[in-house]
Protein backbone atom coordinates (compact mmCIF):
# COMPACT_ATOMS: atom_id res chain seq x y z
CA UNK A 1 0.00 0.00 0.00
CA UNK A 2 1.01 3.56 -1.26
CA UNK A 3 1.99 5.79 2.15
CA UNK A 4 -0.78 8.22 2.61
CA UNK A 5 -0.49 11.43 0.87
CA UNK A 6 -0.98 14.34 2.58
CA UNK A 7 -3.19 17.30 1.05
CA UNK A 8 -4.12 20.65 2.21
CA UNK A 9 -7.59 21.98 1.30
CA UNK A 10 -8.59 25.39 2.36
CA UNK A 11 -12.60 26.11 2.65
CA UNK A 12 -12.93 22.38 4.15
CA UNK A 13 -16.18 23.11 6.31
CA UNK A 14 -18.24 23.84 3.71
CA UNK A 15 -19.12 23.54 -0.38
CA UNK A 16 -16.68 22.16 -2.68
CA UNK A 17 -14.34 22.21 0.08
CA UNK A 18 -16.37 20.16 2.08
CA UNK A 19 -17.10 17.95 -0.82
CA UNK A 20 -13.40 17.58 -1.84
CA UNK A 21 -11.94 16.52 2.03
CA UNK A 22 -14.65 13.94 2.00
CA UNK A 23 -13.58 12.56 -1.45
CA UNK A 24 -9.72 12.67 -0.44
CA UNK A 25 -10.23 10.82 2.91
CA UNK A 26 -12.54 8.06 1.43
CA UNK A 27 -9.41 7.32 -0.60
CA UNK A 28 -7.27 7.29 1.99
CA UNK A 29 -5.09 10.65 1.46
CA UNK A 30 -4.75 12.27 4.95
CA UNK A 31 -6.55 16.02 4.82
CA UNK A 32 -5.32 19.25 6.67
CA UNK A 33 -8.52 21.25 6.61
CA UNK A 34 -8.53 24.72 6.82
CA UNK A 35 -11.50 26.74 7.83
CA UNK A 36 -13.05 29.49 9.97
CA UNK A 37 -14.48 26.71 12.19
CA UNK A 38 -14.42 23.07 11.73
CA UNK A 39 -10.80 22.41 10.51
CA UNK A 40 -8.16 20.87 11.56
CA UNK A 41 -6.55 24.53 10.92
CA UNK A 42 -8.90 26.82 12.27
CA UNK A 43 -8.01 30.54 10.47
CA UNK A 44 -9.20 33.66 9.69
CA UNK A 45 -7.96 34.36 6.17
CA UNK A 46 -8.88 37.77 5.88
CA UNK A 47 -6.07 39.20 7.90
CA UNK A 48 -2.13 39.02 7.11
CA UNK A 49 -1.75 37.69 9.91
CA UNK A 50 -4.37 35.44 9.88
CA UNK A 51 -2.74 34.14 7.01
CA UNK A 52 0.59 33.47 8.33
CA UNK A 53 -0.74 31.82 11.41
CA UNK A 54 -2.88 29.44 9.28
CA UNK A 55 0.25 28.75 6.75
CA UNK A 56 2.82 27.67 9.32
CA UNK A 57 0.12 25.47 11.46
CA UNK A 58 -0.18 23.80 8.01
CA UNK A 59 2.99 23.02 7.73
CA UNK A 60 3.55 22.33 11.11
CA UNK A 61 1.34 19.62 11.06
CA UNK A 62 2.56 18.39 7.29
CA UNK A 63 5.87 17.89 8.50
CA UNK A 64 6.72 19.85 5.45
CA UNK A 65 5.83 17.72 3.02
CA UNK A 66 2.28 18.49 1.33
CA UNK A 67 1.61 15.96 -1.69
CA UNK A 68 -1.45 18.42 -2.46
CA UNK A 69 -3.41 21.69 -2.02
CA UNK A 70 -7.01 22.80 -3.09
CA UNK A 71 -7.54 25.82 -1.88
CA UNK A 72 -11.35 26.46 -2.01
CA UNK A 73 -12.17 28.75 1.09
CA UNK A 74 -13.99 32.10 -0.57
CA UNK A 75 -16.54 34.50 -0.25
CA UNK A 76 -19.49 34.98 -2.80
CA UNK A 77 -20.26 38.73 -4.46
CA UNK A 78 -21.81 40.19 -0.86
CA UNK A 79 -22.32 43.85 -0.69
CA UNK A 80 -20.41 45.23 2.08
CA UNK A 81 -17.45 42.41 1.79
CA UNK A 82 -15.78 43.94 -1.07
CA UNK A 83 -12.45 43.67 1.19
CA UNK A 84 -13.24 40.84 2.48
CA UNK A 85 -13.43 39.34 -0.88
CA UNK A 86 -10.33 40.29 -2.31
CA UNK A 87 -8.32 39.57 1.36
CA UNK A 88 -9.70 36.31 1.77
CA UNK A 89 -10.24 35.03 -2.25
CA UNK A 90 -7.29 36.36 -4.02
CA UNK A 91 -4.70 36.93 -1.17
CA UNK A 92 -5.76 34.17 0.99
CA UNK A 93 -4.68 31.84 -1.78
CA UNK A 94 -1.43 33.56 -3.02
CA UNK A 95 0.50 34.27 0.22
CA UNK A 96 -0.50 30.57 1.43
CA UNK A 97 1.09 28.96 -1.72
CA UNK A 98 3.96 31.17 -1.54
CA UNK A 99 4.80 29.78 1.76
CA UNK A 100 3.95 26.42 1.32
CA UNK A 101 6.17 26.12 -1.52
CA UNK A 102 9.07 24.66 -0.29
CA UNK A 103 6.73 21.79 1.51
CA UNK A 104 5.04 21.66 -2.04
CA UNK A 105 8.41 21.14 -3.59
CA UNK A 106 9.24 18.05 -1.45
CA UNK A 107 6.21 16.32 -2.27
CA UNK A 108 6.07 16.89 -6.10
CA UNK A 109 2.43 18.51 -5.17
CA UNK A 110 -0.33 18.94 -7.10
CA UNK A 111 -1.96 22.64 -6.49
CA UNK A 112 -5.20 23.54 -7.51
CA UNK A 113 -7.07 27.09 -7.30
CA UNK A 114 -10.47 27.97 -7.48
CA UNK A 115 -11.27 30.25 -10.03
CA UNK A 116 -14.75 31.41 -11.61
CA UNK A 117 -16.39 31.70 -14.86
CA UNK A 118 -16.83 35.32 -13.37
CA UNK A 119 -13.88 36.22 -14.69
CA UNK A 120 -15.04 36.19 -18.41
CA UNK A 121 -19.11 37.36 -17.71
CA UNK A 122 -18.68 40.08 -15.49
CA UNK A 123 -18.37 43.49 -17.26
CA UNK A 124 -16.18 46.52 -15.99
CA UNK A 125 -13.44 44.95 -14.36
CA UNK A 126 -10.05 46.77 -14.01
CA UNK A 127 -7.09 45.38 -15.44
CA UNK A 128 -5.37 47.87 -12.69
CA UNK A 129 -7.58 46.20 -10.15
CA UNK A 130 -6.40 42.67 -11.23
CA UNK A 131 -2.29 43.92 -10.64
CA UNK A 132 -2.89 45.63 -7.65
CA UNK A 133 -4.44 42.67 -5.91
CA UNK A 134 -1.59 40.05 -7.26
CA UNK A 135 0.84 42.62 -5.79
CA UNK A 136 -1.52 43.14 -2.94
CA UNK A 137 -2.16 47.11 -3.08
CA UNK A 138 -5.76 45.92 -1.84
CA UNK A 139 -6.45 49.44 -0.84
CA UNK A 140 -5.87 50.71 -4.39
CA UNK A 141 -7.91 47.77 -5.81
CA UNK A 142 -10.73 48.54 -4.08
CA UNK A 143 -11.09 52.13 -4.75
CA UNK A 144 -10.96 51.08 -8.86
CA UNK A 145 -14.62 48.88 -7.61
CA UNK A 146 -17.11 50.93 -9.87
CA UNK A 147 -19.64 51.46 -10.57
CA UNK A 148 -20.10 51.21 -6.61
CA UNK A 149 -23.69 49.31 -7.35
CA UNK A 150 -21.58 46.31 -8.51
CA UNK A 151 -18.79 46.86 -6.23
CA UNK A 152 -19.37 43.34 -4.95
CA UNK A 153 -19.43 41.16 -8.36
CA UNK A 154 -16.66 43.21 -9.52
CA UNK A 155 -14.49 42.59 -5.99
CA UNK A 156 -15.02 38.84 -6.77
CA UNK A 157 -14.31 38.43 -10.29
CA UNK A 158 -11.46 40.49 -9.96
CA UNK A 159 -10.16 38.50 -7.11
CA UNK A 160 -10.73 34.98 -9.69
CA UNK A 161 -8.78 36.61 -11.96
CA UNK A 162 -6.34 37.82 -9.71
CA UNK A 163 -5.74 34.16 -8.75
CA UNK A 164 -6.73 32.86 -12.18
CA UNK A 165 -3.58 35.11 -13.56
CA UNK A 166 -1.01 35.24 -10.80
CA UNK A 167 -1.14 30.82 -10.67
CA UNK A 168 -0.81 30.79 -14.84
CA UNK A 169 2.51 33.43 -14.54
CA UNK A 170 3.79 31.87 -11.47
CA UNK A 171 3.09 28.03 -12.30
CA UNK A 172 5.12 27.75 -15.47
CA UNK A 173 8.53 29.46 -13.77
CA UNK A 174 11.60 27.61 -12.15
CA UNK A 175 10.51 27.80 -8.57
CA UNK A 176 7.03 26.13 -9.11
CA UNK A 177 7.23 23.83 -11.97
CA UNK A 178 11.18 23.54 -11.89
CA UNK A 179 10.74 22.38 -8.78
CA UNK A 180 8.31 19.92 -9.58
CA UNK A 181 5.10 21.49 -8.29
CA UNK A 182 2.06 22.04 -10.81
CA UNK A 183 -0.34 25.03 -10.59
CA UNK A 184 -3.50 24.72 -11.86
CA UNK A 185 -7.31 26.54 -11.98
CA UNK A 186 -10.81 25.30 -11.76
CA UNK A 187 -13.17 27.92 -12.72
CA UNK A 188 -16.39 26.38 -11.05
CA UNK A 189 -19.45 28.57 -12.82
CA UNK A 190 -23.31 28.78 -10.73
CA UNK A 191 -22.57 25.69 -8.10
CA UNK A 192 -25.06 24.62 -5.38
CA UNK A 193 -23.11 25.99 -2.54
CA UNK A 194 -23.81 28.10 0.80
CA UNK A 195 -22.52 30.46 -0.76
CA UNK A 196 -24.86 30.79 -3.95
CA UNK A 197 -27.65 29.91 -1.70
CA UNK A 198 -26.93 32.82 0.29
CA UNK A 199 -26.25 35.05 -3.23
CA UNK A 200 -30.00 33.63 -4.54
CA UNK A 201 -31.67 34.97 -1.20
CA UNK A 202 -30.10 38.28 -1.18
CA UNK A 203 -30.11 41.68 -3.65
CA UNK A 204 -28.77 40.10 -6.76
CA UNK A 205 -30.53 36.60 -6.74
CA UNK A 206 -33.09 37.54 -9.30
CA UNK A 207 -29.96 38.52 -11.68
CA UNK A 208 -28.39 34.94 -10.41
CA UNK A 209 -30.81 33.36 -11.00
CA UNK A 210 -31.75 34.48 -14.61
CA UNK A 211 -27.89 33.57 -15.77
CA UNK A 212 -27.57 31.29 -18.38
CA UNK A 213 -26.42 27.75 -17.53
CA UNK A 214 -26.55 25.27 -20.90
CA UNK A 215 -26.62 22.58 -18.54
CA UNK A 216 -29.79 23.47 -16.83
CA UNK A 217 -28.92 24.33 -13.34
CA UNK A 218 -26.76 24.43 -10.99
CA UNK A 219 -23.95 22.11 -10.17
CA UNK A 220 -23.50 19.86 -7.12
CA UNK A 221 -20.69 20.52 -5.19
CA UNK A 222 -19.63 17.06 -5.15
CA UNK A 223 -19.12 17.47 -9.33
CA UNK A 224 -16.71 20.30 -8.82
CA UNK A 225 -14.98 18.12 -6.22
CA UNK A 226 -14.76 15.67 -8.79
CA UNK A 227 -13.08 17.36 -11.09
CA UNK A 228 -10.63 19.19 -8.42
CA UNK A 229 -9.64 15.48 -7.02
CA UNK A 230 -8.60 14.75 -10.31
CA UNK A 231 -6.32 17.53 -10.54
CA UNK A 232 -5.12 17.26 -7.43
CA UNK A 233 -4.21 13.44 -8.13
CA UNK A 234 -0.55 13.07 -10.05
CA UNK A 235 -2.77 12.37 -13.38
CA UNK A 236 -3.28 15.54 -14.15
CA UNK A 237 0.31 16.42 -14.10
CA UNK A 238 0.58 17.17 -17.79
CA UNK A 239 -1.38 20.23 -17.12
CA UNK A 240 0.70 23.53 -16.06
CA UNK A 241 -0.73 26.79 -15.30
CA UNK A 242 -4.21 25.41 -17.36
CA UNK A 243 -7.83 27.20 -16.45
CA UNK A 244 -9.86 24.36 -16.53
CA UNK A 245 -14.20 25.29 -16.61
CA UNK A 246 -16.47 23.33 -15.22
CA UNK A 247 -19.55 25.60 -15.05
CA UNK A 248 -22.55 23.69 -17.22
CA UNK A 249 -21.24 25.64 -20.55
CA UNK A 250 -22.02 29.23 -19.48
CA UNK A 251 -18.65 30.31 -20.06
CA UNK A 252 -18.81 28.49 -23.65
CA UNK A 253 -22.90 29.64 -24.25
CA UNK A 254 -21.20 33.35 -24.01
CA UNK A 255 -18.09 33.42 -26.04
CA UNK A 256 -17.95 29.92 -27.80
CA UNK A 257 -15.31 30.98 -30.38
CA UNK A 258 -13.41 33.79 -28.41
CA UNK A 259 -12.02 31.15 -26.61
CA UNK A 260 -8.79 29.55 -26.99
CA UNK A 261 -8.03 33.27 -28.77
CA UNK A 262 -5.71 32.88 -32.19
CA UNK A 263 -2.50 35.10 -31.57
CA UNK A 264 -3.37 38.84 -32.73
CA UNK A 265 -0.43 40.34 -34.76
CA UNK A 266 -0.09 43.00 -32.10
CA UNK A 267 1.09 39.91 -29.65
CA UNK A 268 3.55 38.95 -31.38
CA UNK A 269 6.40 40.60 -29.98
CA UNK A 270 4.97 39.81 -26.31
CA UNK A 271 5.50 36.00 -27.46
CA UNK A 272 8.46 36.86 -28.72
CA UNK A 273 9.84 38.23 -25.77
CA UNK A 274 8.43 35.48 -23.69
CA UNK A 275 10.28 32.94 -25.66
CA UNK A 276 13.60 34.36 -25.65
CA UNK A 277 13.19 35.25 -21.63
CA UNK A 278 12.43 31.38 -21.65
CA UNK A 279 15.87 31.02 -23.02
CA UNK A 280 17.80 32.43 -21.39
CA UNK A 281 16.51 30.81 -17.54
CA UNK B 1 -20.14 -5.13 -11.55
CA UNK B 2 -21.48 -2.41 -13.95
CA UNK B 3 -22.21 -3.06 -17.41
CA UNK B 4 -18.94 -1.76 -19.46
CA UNK B 5 -19.13 0.99 -21.05
CA UNK B 6 -18.72 1.60 -24.58
CA UNK B 7 -16.47 3.90 -26.04
CA UNK B 8 -15.39 5.02 -29.38
CA UNK B 9 -11.80 5.96 -29.81
CA UNK B 10 -10.68 7.06 -33.00
CA UNK B 11 -6.43 7.47 -34.11
CA UNK B 12 -6.65 4.21 -31.87
CA UNK B 13 -3.71 2.48 -32.87
CA UNK B 14 -0.67 5.05 -32.29
CA UNK B 15 0.05 8.26 -29.80
CA UNK B 16 -2.63 9.30 -27.53
CA UNK B 17 -5.45 7.45 -29.19
CA UNK B 18 -3.35 4.04 -28.31
CA UNK B 19 -2.76 5.21 -24.80
CA UNK B 20 -6.45 5.95 -24.31
CA UNK B 21 -7.54 2.80 -25.64
CA UNK B 22 -5.24 0.57 -23.12
CA UNK B 23 -6.21 2.48 -20.16
CA UNK B 24 -10.13 1.87 -21.28
CA UNK B 25 -9.56 -1.41 -21.56
CA UNK B 26 -7.73 -1.78 -18.52
CA UNK B 27 -10.39 -0.23 -16.51
CA UNK B 28 -13.03 -2.85 -18.27
CA UNK B 29 -14.69 -0.99 -20.83
CA UNK B 30 -15.33 -1.92 -24.28
CA UNK B 31 -13.27 0.15 -26.70
CA UNK B 32 -14.14 0.38 -30.31
CA UNK B 33 -10.72 1.65 -32.21
CA UNK B 34 -10.78 3.59 -35.57
CA UNK B 35 -7.30 4.18 -37.37
CA UNK B 36 -6.33 3.43 -40.97
CA UNK B 37 -5.25 -0.13 -39.55
CA UNK B 38 -5.23 -2.11 -36.70
CA UNK B 39 -8.51 -1.19 -34.95
CA UNK B 40 -11.84 -2.29 -35.05
CA UNK B 41 -12.72 -0.11 -37.56
CA UNK B 42 -10.44 0.33 -40.39
CA UNK B 43 -11.11 3.85 -42.14
CA UNK B 44 -10.03 6.53 -44.22
CA UNK B 45 -11.37 9.48 -42.46
CA UNK B 46 -9.97 12.28 -45.33
CA UNK B 47 -12.77 11.60 -47.44
CA UNK B 48 -16.60 12.76 -46.68
CA UNK B 49 -17.02 8.93 -47.88
CA UNK B 50 -14.28 7.04 -45.63
CA UNK B 51 -16.34 9.59 -42.87
CA UNK B 52 -19.69 8.24 -43.19
CA UNK B 53 -17.95 4.70 -43.70
CA UNK B 54 -16.47 4.53 -40.12
CA UNK B 55 -19.35 6.65 -38.55
CA UNK B 56 -21.71 3.63 -39.89
CA UNK B 57 -19.22 0.79 -38.67
CA UNK B 58 -19.03 2.19 -35.40
CA UNK B 59 -22.66 2.51 -34.97
CA UNK B 60 -23.26 -1.06 -36.19
CA UNK B 61 -20.59 -2.58 -33.81
CA UNK B 62 -21.98 -0.15 -30.92
CA UNK B 63 -25.74 -1.40 -31.35
CA UNK B 64 -26.59 2.29 -31.73
CA UNK B 65 -25.42 2.90 -27.76
CA UNK B 66 -22.23 5.42 -27.08
CA UNK B 67 -21.02 5.95 -23.59
CA UNK B 68 -17.83 7.84 -24.71
CA UNK B 69 -16.14 9.25 -27.69
CA UNK B 70 -12.36 10.50 -28.06
CA UNK B 71 -11.29 11.47 -31.23
CA UNK B 72 -7.64 11.65 -31.38
CA UNK B 73 -7.11 10.87 -34.74
CA UNK B 74 -5.21 13.84 -36.15
CA UNK B 75 -2.17 14.55 -38.76
CA UNK B 76 0.64 17.19 -37.78
CA UNK B 77 1.40 20.11 -39.79
CA UNK B 78 3.77 18.00 -42.60
CA UNK B 79 4.44 20.33 -45.97
CA UNK B 80 1.85 18.92 -49.02
CA UNK B 81 -0.61 17.75 -46.04
CA UNK B 82 -2.50 20.57 -45.47
CA UNK B 83 -5.82 19.42 -47.28
CA UNK B 84 -5.69 16.03 -45.34
CA UNK B 85 -5.29 18.01 -42.05
CA UNK B 86 -8.47 19.72 -42.66
CA UNK B 87 -10.02 16.79 -43.30
CA UNK B 88 -9.33 14.39 -40.75
CA UNK B 89 -8.28 16.64 -37.41
CA UNK B 90 -11.97 18.52 -38.13
CA UNK B 91 -14.02 16.89 -40.76
CA UNK B 92 -12.72 13.60 -39.21
CA UNK B 93 -14.16 14.88 -35.94
CA UNK B 94 -17.22 16.82 -36.69
CA UNK B 95 -19.24 14.80 -38.98
CA UNK B 96 -18.29 11.25 -36.83
CA UNK B 97 -19.38 13.27 -33.87
CA UNK B 98 -22.78 14.72 -36.23
CA UNK B 99 -23.54 11.11 -36.76
CA UNK B 100 -23.05 9.63 -33.94
CA UNK B 101 -25.30 12.35 -31.85
CA UNK B 102 -28.26 10.10 -31.23
CA UNK B 103 -26.02 7.29 -30.01
CA UNK B 104 -23.90 9.09 -27.59
CA UNK B 105 -27.71 10.51 -26.55
CA UNK B 106 -28.77 7.06 -25.76
CA UNK B 107 -25.28 6.84 -23.43
CA UNK B 108 -26.04 10.39 -21.88
CA UNK B 109 -21.78 10.55 -22.92
CA UNK B 110 -19.10 11.87 -22.50
CA UNK B 111 -17.17 13.32 -25.59
CA UNK B 112 -13.48 14.27 -26.13
CA UNK B 113 -12.43 16.16 -28.65
CA UNK B 114 -8.39 16.98 -29.43
CA UNK B 115 -7.62 20.56 -29.73
CA UNK B 116 -3.91 21.84 -29.69
CA UNK B 117 -2.07 24.78 -28.02
CA UNK B 118 -1.30 25.42 -31.20
CA UNK B 119 -4.71 27.48 -31.49
CA UNK B 120 -3.19 30.44 -29.28
CA UNK B 121 0.46 30.39 -30.03
CA UNK B 122 0.16 30.08 -34.16
CA UNK B 123 0.38 33.38 -35.95
CA UNK B 124 -1.46 34.37 -38.76
CA UNK B 125 -4.25 31.85 -38.84
CA UNK B 126 -7.43 33.32 -40.56
CA UNK B 127 -10.57 33.59 -38.19
CA UNK B 128 -12.59 32.85 -41.90
CA UNK B 129 -10.42 29.72 -42.55
CA UNK B 130 -11.94 28.36 -39.26
CA UNK B 131 -15.31 29.03 -40.00
CA UNK B 132 -15.01 27.84 -43.54
CA UNK B 133 -13.55 24.47 -41.80
CA UNK B 134 -16.43 24.31 -39.44
CA UNK B 135 -19.19 24.70 -42.24
CA UNK B 136 -17.69 22.43 -44.64
CA UNK B 137 -15.98 24.75 -46.94
CA UNK B 138 -12.48 23.32 -47.15
CA UNK B 139 -11.83 24.74 -50.60
CA UNK B 140 -12.11 28.41 -49.37
CA UNK B 141 -10.65 27.60 -46.52
CA UNK B 142 -7.41 26.02 -47.61
CA UNK B 143 -7.08 28.80 -50.09
CA UNK B 144 -6.62 31.15 -46.93
CA UNK B 145 -2.79 29.25 -45.89
CA UNK B 146 -1.20 31.78 -46.34
CA UNK B 147 2.08 32.79 -46.20
CA UNK B 148 2.15 29.36 -48.28
CA UNK B 149 5.24 28.37 -46.23
CA UNK B 150 3.25 28.41 -43.62
CA UNK B 151 0.78 26.48 -44.45
CA UNK B 152 1.20 23.46 -42.54
CA UNK B 153 1.16 25.16 -39.60
CA UNK B 154 -1.24 27.50 -40.30
CA UNK B 155 -3.74 23.96 -41.51
CA UNK B 156 -3.08 22.38 -38.21
CA UNK B 157 -3.96 25.73 -36.29
CA UNK B 158 -7.15 26.60 -38.46
CA UNK B 159 -8.14 22.50 -37.93
CA UNK B 160 -7.69 22.68 -34.09
CA UNK B 161 -9.52 25.87 -33.49
CA UNK B 162 -12.42 24.48 -35.91
CA UNK B 163 -13.22 21.80 -33.65
CA UNK B 164 -12.63 23.87 -30.57
CA UNK B 165 -15.18 26.40 -31.83
CA UNK B 166 -17.51 23.81 -33.24
CA UNK B 167 -17.58 21.75 -29.82
CA UNK B 168 -18.34 25.11 -27.83
CA UNK B 169 -20.47 26.26 -29.80
CA UNK B 170 -22.79 22.94 -30.27
CA UNK B 171 -22.09 21.50 -26.35
CA UNK B 172 -24.34 24.17 -25.06
CA UNK B 173 -27.04 23.70 -27.45
CA UNK B 174 -30.71 21.36 -26.93
CA UNK B 175 -29.26 18.80 -29.28
CA UNK B 176 -25.86 18.57 -27.28
CA UNK B 177 -26.07 19.13 -23.67
CA UNK B 178 -29.90 19.35 -23.36
CA UNK B 179 -29.61 15.48 -24.43
CA UNK B 180 -27.65 14.07 -21.57
CA UNK B 181 -23.80 14.57 -23.91
CA UNK B 182 -21.00 16.48 -22.99
CA UNK B 183 -18.59 18.00 -25.90
CA UNK B 184 -15.02 18.95 -24.44
CA UNK B 185 -12.10 19.72 -25.56
CA UNK B 186 -8.33 18.32 -24.28
CA UNK B 187 -6.03 20.72 -25.82
CA UNK B 188 -2.44 19.37 -25.85
CA UNK B 189 0.98 20.61 -26.24
CA UNK B 190 4.53 19.03 -27.53
CA UNK B 191 3.48 15.27 -26.78
CA UNK B 192 6.02 12.25 -27.62
CA UNK B 193 3.76 10.85 -30.22
CA UNK B 194 4.75 9.57 -34.03
CA UNK B 195 3.52 12.22 -34.80
CA UNK B 196 6.10 14.92 -33.02
CA UNK B 197 8.66 12.52 -33.64
CA UNK B 198 7.65 13.20 -37.38
CA UNK B 199 7.80 16.80 -36.75
CA UNK B 200 11.24 16.95 -35.21
CA UNK B 201 12.42 15.08 -38.03
CA UNK B 202 10.84 17.38 -40.76
CA UNK B 203 11.79 20.62 -42.13
CA UNK B 204 9.92 22.71 -38.83
CA UNK B 205 12.03 20.22 -36.75
CA UNK B 206 14.64 22.94 -35.05
CA UNK B 207 11.41 25.27 -34.48
CA UNK B 208 9.55 22.46 -33.21
CA UNK B 209 12.64 21.77 -30.82
CA UNK B 210 12.93 25.61 -29.64
CA UNK B 211 9.71 25.67 -28.75
CA UNK B 212 9.39 26.53 -24.91
CA UNK B 213 8.42 23.93 -22.73
CA UNK B 214 8.32 25.04 -18.98
CA UNK B 215 8.03 21.60 -18.02
CA UNK B 216 11.22 20.85 -19.21
CA UNK B 217 9.95 18.47 -21.80
CA UNK B 218 7.18 16.55 -23.95
CA UNK B 219 4.77 14.78 -22.17
CA UNK B 220 4.56 11.13 -22.70
CA UNK B 221 0.94 10.36 -24.49
CA UNK B 222 -0.11 8.62 -21.32
CA UNK B 223 0.39 11.74 -19.61
CA UNK B 224 -2.71 13.06 -22.11
CA UNK B 225 -4.32 10.02 -21.76
CA UNK B 226 -4.40 9.88 -17.85
CA UNK B 227 -6.67 13.21 -18.94
CA UNK B 228 -8.63 12.37 -21.56
CA UNK B 229 -9.53 9.21 -19.75
CA UNK B 230 -10.62 11.49 -17.04
CA UNK B 231 -12.40 13.62 -19.23
CA UNK B 232 -14.82 10.92 -21.04
CA UNK B 233 -15.67 9.69 -17.63
CA UNK B 234 -19.33 10.52 -15.63
CA UNK B 235 -16.78 12.53 -13.05
CA UNK B 236 -16.60 15.15 -15.44
CA UNK B 237 -20.02 15.76 -16.07
CA UNK B 238 -19.60 19.79 -14.50
CA UNK B 239 -17.34 20.57 -17.73
CA UNK B 240 -19.48 21.71 -21.12
CA UNK B 241 -17.95 23.24 -23.93
CA UNK B 242 -14.37 23.26 -21.76
CA UNK B 243 -11.32 23.24 -23.59
CA UNK B 244 -8.27 21.48 -21.15
CA UNK B 245 -4.72 22.93 -22.15
CA UNK B 246 -2.40 20.18 -20.96
CA UNK B 247 0.40 21.14 -22.68
CA UNK B 248 3.66 21.96 -19.86
CA UNK B 249 2.36 25.30 -19.48
CA UNK B 250 3.41 26.57 -23.08
CA UNK B 251 0.23 28.68 -23.15
CA UNK B 252 0.49 30.10 -20.06
CA UNK B 253 3.91 31.10 -20.41
CA UNK B 254 2.79 33.03 -23.59
CA UNK B 255 -0.18 34.55 -22.52
CA UNK B 256 -0.31 34.22 -18.77
CA UNK B 257 -2.49 37.10 -18.30
CA UNK B 258 -4.31 36.71 -21.75
CA UNK B 259 -6.66 33.91 -20.41
CA UNK B 260 -9.42 33.87 -18.87
CA UNK B 261 -9.71 37.62 -20.57
CA UNK B 262 -12.17 40.01 -18.93
CA UNK B 263 -14.96 41.20 -20.35
CA UNK B 264 -14.66 43.87 -23.48
CA UNK B 265 -17.25 46.64 -23.29
CA UNK B 266 -17.73 46.20 -26.99
CA UNK B 267 -18.15 42.28 -26.18
CA UNK B 268 -21.40 43.14 -24.05
CA UNK B 269 -24.21 43.50 -26.48
CA UNK B 270 -23.44 39.72 -27.90
CA UNK B 271 -23.03 38.72 -24.45
CA UNK B 272 -26.38 40.01 -23.78
CA UNK B 273 -27.67 38.77 -27.26
CA UNK B 274 -26.86 35.19 -26.45
CA UNK B 275 -28.58 35.67 -23.07
CA UNK B 276 -31.60 36.97 -24.35
CA UNK B 277 -31.78 33.69 -27.33
CA UNK B 278 -30.91 31.53 -24.50
CA UNK B 279 -33.83 32.44 -22.38
CA UNK B 280 -36.02 31.59 -25.40
CA UNK B 281 -35.64 28.54 -26.26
Amino acid sequence: MPTPRTVVVTGSASGIGAAVAERLRDQGDRVIGVDRAGGEVVADLSTPQGRAEAAQAVLDLAGGHLDGAVLCAGLGPMPGAERTILEVNARGVIELLETWRPALAAGSAQAVLIGSNSTTTTPFVSRKAVRETISGDLDRAERRLRPKKMAPPLAYATSKLAVSYWAREQAVRPEWVGAGIRLNVLAPGATMTPMLREQLAGPQGRAVRNFPIPAGAPAEPGELADIAVFMVSPAARAMVGSVVFADGGTDALLRGDHAPAPVKARQLGRYGAAMVKFRRR
